[in-house]
């Protein structure tokens, strides 16, 4: 077992009020080695090839970068537009050294003027949205293969399936990849947004099992949910996600990548930073990396005996 | 096909400042033959027997009683009230004339607290409370069965898995009644709970295969989600819900019923009652009834040609 397993990595989601070099500088500071930004910081930082000098100056690696995706738009300039981004934002992920795209697919066009977009207001067909997510990855899959970039689907809670993605469950994202090839399609277990599914201990170990398990990241599932409901996110302990369980779950499939801390939280988002990773290095320590490491130790012998 | 197919019902949960009496004469005045009330309005109206006379006194028929469930506590004397309430919630649905108890199964013991009850704080195991739930329900079938009530489990959606529901799906709900008596444990569609269900066609179709389809609800879901959560749900065509798609799966799995319309919005609820129940039929007639007609009345071609 090599000590550089599990690394904890902050999601600049976490730390919204900083810019690159300041979330940088956070993150080395608190002993931490990765980091996975969001592309705006990039922009700030004056593009990926800057970003990536900022990050690798302060001894770090990107872990992720968030996030590209919205691929659910009917219009045929929309559906350009859209892959040109994603474009952009598979150059950017190779430039700054990650292997992981973070991809959020997208609503219905029926809710897109929800996030300032424009779409059809009558359009509410689901179904028809998912087939053109997996049309648009398709599109994307040779130009990922071409700059050794994987594009990560996030399964969403379903709180968002409206207006930020239809992909809603790990086994439907699975389904999804199933006809691309995993190095260029992949998942991502986030916490908070897969923890109540009945299916989730076999679709990670699904994930696992097809090479598909290219990141895992945590935080919590706060009650009441926010009144932005998107900032519900909660710091490790603070809500009634069971770590154990699925950190367990995820190092049996083998998982061993860094592990990303994004939360958004009103409260978390405005406290000093320097806190904010104190507590997230804490919350780690006690409630998730335990578990990854046992799984980890364990797994070997209970693959024998029981698969 | 019979004209009194799909009769459309409120539930009581729609018009919460009315009481059983007004409730139900406002929905006799509305022209609507069927009610669906929640059990404080039985219990408001001096018992379910007169709450029964009542409901017939106005020509009207139950259509569900609301609700039992909350299986999930640890301590025994927990349990043992919960299965007496579901006990007394039996009788009230077979005083009143309905065959189906809609059951909220319960959420984590370490989210009690959020709904005013007491748990272990420390009790996030969701796998384990789903375990309590199925032995409660096997204890509930043969007093069920006495009475002549099914147990309708209610999926509901994954926003509230940790304080109301750790039964999320449809097919989740179909497996935990595939070891009990379908004659005692039924499952019901509400469209805001299982919209998103990527698997949702497949297994309302299954919940007809299995004699286990006991209730449609609708109502669509808002956007923005309510600042109190439980309250985004919306009248039909105010949300994104796709309700041709889904009343045309239902009525394929053989469903004929009442079609319920429960709606928890403060400014619904809050209007007058007249006006609710006059959107309800007009958007009802306007986006559900027709494809329910149309899909009944298509089935046996469908099915003759596709199966």
């Amino acid at each position: 077992m090599s000590s550089s397993a599990f690394p904890l990595a902050l999601n600049t989601g976490t730390t919204p009020n900083l810019d690159l070099r300041e979330a940088v500088e956070v993150t080395a500071e608190a002993g931490l080695t990765h980091i996975g930004p969001w592309r705006h910081l990039l922009e700030g930082a004056g593009g990926a090839e800057t970003a990536a000098k900022i990050i690798a100056g302060a001894g770090l690696k990107a872990s992720t970068l968030c996030r590209g995706g919205f691929l659910t738009a009917t219009e045929p300039e929309a559906r350009a537009a859209a892959l040109e981004s994603n474009r952009a934002a598979i150059r950017e992920a190779a430039t700054i050294g990650t292997d992981s795209l973070i991809m959020v697919v997208g609503g219905l066009p029926a809710a897109a003027h929800v996030l300032g977009g424009e779409g059809d207001r009558g359009d509410k067909d689901i179904a028809a949205a998912r087939a053109r997510v997996g049309d648009g990855l398709a599109d994307l899959v040779p130009y990922a293969q071409e700059h050794g970039v994987r594009l990560v689907l996030e399964p969403l809670h379903p709180m968002y399936a409206a207006d930020r993605a239809v992909l809603s469950t790990l086994g439907q994202a699975l389904d999804m990849a199933a006809g691309l090839p995993a190095d260029a399609v992949a998942v991502v277990v986030d916490t908070f947004h897969v923890y109540w599914d009945p299916q989730v201990r076999e679709q990670i170990a699904r994930a696992g099992a097809e090479g598909r398990l290219a990141s895992y990241q945590v935080c919590d599932f706060n009650l009441p949910i926010a009144a932005d409901a998107l900032k519900s996110r909660g710091m490790m302990g603070d809500g009634y996600i069971d770590f154990a369980s699925l950190s367990t779950w995820t190092a049996q499939a083998g998982y061993t990548g860094p592990v990303e801390v994004e939360i958004f939280n009103q409260e978390v988002n405005d406290q000093d930073p320097r806190l904010t990773l104190a507590t997230m290095k804490e919350r780690y320590v006690q409630l998730v990396l335990p578990h990854l490491e046992s799984a980890r130790a364990g797994a070997p012998a209970e693959t024998a005996a029981g698969v």
